[in-house]
């Protein structure tokens, strides 16, 4: 018996979302079908964290224990033979028996994709969430990217995965690229709270719309105002990857040097 | 009454192609469906070309006639709102009424786009053709597209829309280009025979797998002499537009200038 890693991508159009949920096709749940199949046993697998209906994954970990005797390519290959299209297991690797998908991350990383168009687009849309008007304010996209970086309260932007958790999060890394008709954001941060990055997605383009002021905004993030309700839409969102601590004792120094 | 032409993108994914066939959910049957409940009576619209089942596209053309008495954009709303979510009408405009996208079409451009990854890979697989082994001669790659250009008998890439029709055609663009795990093959010519870009496309990633020699794929294009049978996956192909001369004598003209 020994504990495995895996990084999986999924598509999350025809999902809800990861968390495994009776009577939902859900990504955990496809997942634990074909690791059933190859003997595995336990109640739940591990992972990094869910990620809402339609949400998308190229970087999503999960773990589990199992009693494998082959190669890590062959469980790799075992997996996605067992998994339906839209899931894949990209990479495989032993891991020690303590190390948890969630508990052990350091850092979360998420791109957000906008496609500034008048009409639709069936080629780009699944993956994108479609903008018209297009923004009048683009550069303030930037400062706004520039203020979430850091360590903030973020009950304006979402709530803790456990009620009456901590709110506080920190970002490294918050940059709105530009690239022809699309609005790339890639975000870093320790963690995230339910919702957050789409709440943050949609804040910041209602202000490069012009539709919230740029001071509402800072004091959204800098004194954790409450902003007005909104989300980006989910397929939009993909999560990238997650990055790790050797252990648990590295991961809990790594946050609290953040504070 | 007048005749408009309308660019229109399309997820391939779930049509049996651009062609109305009986019973076959197809691009046409959509469109054309919408236009009926515009008024539109005619018996076909017309397009600059079929597409097979399952390649996608960013700009083909149809044109039809309609007695239509509101602007362009409404015309073009009109139509998105009662089309499906994987077509869409990009663009709306008269045009004279002798114009045909089929035979004023002086060129027509296709992109074929190619991921290099061991595993499945959910996310982008639905527009690519996911390729492993990698090329082992990926500078083959340029030099096999450097070939295609000009005018050639194309008998070996595919067989023309007429039963004896000409195979010659002209290529004024191939290239491939390399971005990151993808590789991108552009290709622009006059016109194209049935599964032409697919074959191209399938025979030089032979010669980059060192599997069909670039001299044997040379005397295919040179001197038409038989490739061995083999088509790359529609899902990776895209009809990315199509250009127009003024009117039918123009485009003769321009087809006759290249030979």
């Amino acid at each position: 018996m020994a504990r495995y890693k895996v990084i999986l991508a999924y598509d999350g159009t025809h999902f809800q979302g990861f968390q495994r949920q009776a009577g939902a096709r859900t990504v955990q749940a496809e997942v634990e079908k074909a690791l059933r199949s190859l003997g595995w046993g336990e109640e739940s697998l591990l992972s990094s964290g869910r990620t809402d209906t339609g949400v998308h994954a190229s970087g999503q970990v999960i773990a589990f224990d199992l009693d494998w005797r082959h190669s890590l390519e062959a469980l790799r290959n075992a997996l996605n033979a067992r998994l339906p299209e839209d899931v894949a297991a990209k990479q495989v690797e032993e891991v020690p028996g303590d190390f948890h998908p969630r508990f052990n991350a350091i850092e979360r990383a998420y791109l957000y994709r906008i496609i500034v168009a008048e009409t639709r687009d069936p080629l780009r849309e699944r993956y994108a969430w479609r903008l018209w008007p297009p923004l009048e304010a683009p550069e303030a996209l930037q400062s706004a990217a520039q203020a979430l970086c850091g360590t903030h309260d973020f009950s304006a932007f979402g709530t803790p995965p456990v009620e009456g958790g901590s709110t506080l999060r920190h970002i490294y890394q918050a940059e709105w690229r530009e690239n022809g008709d699309e609005w790339l954001f890639e975000v870093r941060g320790n963690a995230f709270l339910y919702h957050m990055v789409r709440r943050m997605v949609w804040a910041q383009v209602q202000v490069g719309l012009n539709r919230l002021s740029l001071a509402d905004f800072l004091e959204a993030v800098q004194q954790a105002r409450p902003l007005p309700p909104g989300l980006a839409p989910a397929h939009g969102l993909v999560l990238t990857g997650v990055r790790y601590a050797e252990n648990r004792q590295e991961a809990k120094n790594w946050m609290r040097s953040l504070l």
